[in-house]
């Protein structure tokens, strides 16, 4: 148990999404009005890297206003890092640091804001009080527009990237039928999600009963057939005119190699995937002989708070005001979670789920919910992203035409301890 | 001088716009109201396309509430086509066959829908009482989303993707700060505009007073440098710790070669161009080292009605209204204008151009626009392009969280005419 009054520590982790800041606002708001049990809420500039550097950020100085502001401000308001801590017997002396870090800004509670990475971090220092007497309570907040958090229902930042990428491909999809009687004929829209498709599944729901589209998935989880591929293409360009196709980054071929592999990988080790799109609008042009455009969303799927979905921002919420009820009561090594109670009409609930069983584990897409021939959504997985998409949620915008997102003061607290700590 | 009672005839032409149906609803709703003067409004099944083979659309089928609907529907909803009508020298078969398909359906008034090609087709239409005798009225709606149609202040289509292009590179500015400490540090979001920079120029939006974003341009209309531009990128990514780059798909270097030229032409003999982004972040790794993200918009920027601006929503309805209240006033060969009268507040009224000196005519960005380095916009250029991103025109949703955009039941007209035409 943390000591009563202890100050709390929220930090963000891996990439950020259109809501972590609404979860960041869930916490800092229910911290403050609970000042007769927590102390002040300092975030990590930068993630677990403020922690570890002493470089804090005050967010008591930040006005009730600026915070509210955060509920419909995109990214990471105080900063996010890839930076995953590595085992008590490898990098001691990382432990050893936040404890001297903690100590000197009396902080008990600990919420990290972040995905399956980030719940490993979160477990290690949750386990602090145990392997190193340090009290400190360690609640994770989930976050992954990727979806793949398992136990809760869904993660926070996926709803909202659903509803971009479904939104997009609908427009796109109007605009090719637009085009296709003397131009484009195929459109192809690349989609973050490097091993679930969850994103590419949202494509899907650009097509509906009342507004048919001809619309082609490329799921990271079915091992691409070009020839397959290209058949489901110039099936839907003979039925519809025009055919849209929405692809995963993740796509891999028979060798398991990505489609769009440039050989980078990033601080976790995972590889830096790109531009599968033109690969595939090549495919098109070579084995169909049809024009094409592609477009390559990238960081605007995850960004784009002016079209997120109102269910995902309530839920982004409601698990950082949950992080912090659950610290109140004494918990430890846990992460909130949302529970789907019935899907017409839609209910869910919070629960919660022990970190053991969440760090580092994918959630896959349930092979249900992929149709028979690989290339589209089934009823169920419809039924199961709807909910997820629905509302809309629009930021105040200026006299400018701009969304008015916040950018915060981000006063530094004070430094403490003497010697500066070198990340490895 | 069309007949009394003459039917219209309205069609889509060149690439769509999040706001072109709302043209096509302006002269529609129009037009029905004057039902004493304008028989039936035909449209064109894919542009003058439907014309030339007889595929008329017969708008009457359509319910009110579908017409209205076309306000907040992305696209041409009729179709277009990328097709210019040769002239009458090269290829007077095309406007013979005009001139019957008008006359078996009592045609007398032709509106045209599109940018600087279109204009010049709807001349040439426009020129048919003098030139063969047969009597029609033609009055061009101005549509681009290149902003590049002289004498108009500026040309619906584009606001709306100046905004999406502005709230996308601000949140995608966003996401990248949060990123920046361990891993992105430059975003580079490629954006259409072949020759004017108009649309790069809307990056520029991205920042302002109350929101400073680090924002390196690089517009069709300046050289590529590639040491200056690293040395801007680098000298951001010193100030700020990250830097957004947007990049016109028409940047040229010291040679006049496209950065992304791909070989690839259309059907107007313009270059097809994409891919500048992959291209600029390669350098920006090669050159500066620097973690990076591109993304391509393409039609997502110019199908985004989600986020388009109410200005432009407004104007490019009062244009459609407007053509059609000049051909009842007896107007041929003209094309409503947009004339600004007023920065503080923004006021607007209506104008005409004649049609022969708009055909063909492109307007460039004005130098005064960009700043002195080559990379930015100037106030000028903001006072310009402030009013055309003003204000919020959603469409409505359904329970399903998507846009509940329109796809009209386009009965077919029943054909008159006994032979085909086959196109060039």
């Amino acid at each position: 148990m943390a000591k009563k009054m202890a100050n709390a520590f929220y930090a963000q982790s891996g990439g950020v999404t259109a809501v972590i800041n609404a979860s960041a606002c869930g916490v800092i708001e229910t911290a403050r009005k609970h000042k007769d049990k927590i102390g002040k809420v300092y975030a990590g500039r930068n993630g677990i890297i403020g922690a570890l550097t002493e470089d804090l950020i005050d967010t008591s100085k930040e006005s009730a206003r600026a915070i509210a502001a955060l509920r419909y401000t995109p990214s990471g308001a105080f900063g996010s890092c890839r930076y995953k801590l590595k085992g008590l017997d490898v990098n001691r002396a990382e432990y050893e640091r936040l404890i001297e870090v903690f100590e000197a800004h009396n902080i008990g509670y600990f919420f990290y804001n972040g995905g399956g990475d980030s719940a490993d971090t979160c477990l290690k220092i949750s386990q602090l009080s145990k392997s190193m007497g340090y009290p400190i309570q360690a609640i994770h907040v989930p976050k992954t527009v990727d979806n793949d958090l398992p136990i809760t229902d869904n993660c926070p930042g996926f709803g909202s990237v659903a509803k971009y990428i479904a939104v997009s491909t609908r427009e796109a999809s109007f605009d090719v039928a637009s085009m296709c009687k003397t131009s484009t004929k195929v459109f192809v829209l690349e989609v973050m999600g490097r091993h679930a498709g969850w994103i590419a599944a949202a494509g899907g729901m650009a097509s509906t009963e009342d507004c048919e589209i001809p619309v082609v998935i490329l799921f990271p989880e079915v091992t691409f057939s070009k020839a397959k591929f290209l058949k489901a293409v110039k099936d839907n360009v003979k039925k519809f005119g025009y055919c849209s196709v929405v692809v995963s980054e993740g796509v891999r071929d028979r060798s398991g190699r990505f489609l769009a592999d440039q050989g980078l990988k990033d601080a976790f080790g995972h590889a830096q995937l790109g531009g599968v799109a033109p690969v595939i609008a090549n495919m098109i042009r070579d084995g169909l002989g049809y024009k094409y455009h592609w477009a390559v969303a990238d960081y605007l799927q995850r960004a784009a708070r002016h079209i997120a979905s109102k269910s995902d921002v309530e839920q982004a919420y409601a698990m950082g005001k949950a992080a912090v009820e659950l610290a109140l009561k004494g918990e430890n090594s846990v992460m909130p979670t949302v529970v789907r109670k019935s899907n017409k009409p839609y209910k869910w609930t919070i629960g919660k789920a022990r970190l053991s069983r969440v760090a580092n584990v994918e959630k896959m897409m349930p092979k249900g919910f992929i149709s028979k021939d690989g290339f589209g959504i089934t009823k169920k997985c419809r039924d199961y992203l709807e909910p997820l998409m629905r509302g809309e949620d629009y930021p105040p915008y200026g006299k400018d035409g701009m969304p008015k997102y916040v950018q915060l003061k981000k006063v530094a607290v004070k430094k403490r301890l003497e010697k500066p700590f070198k990340l490895k």
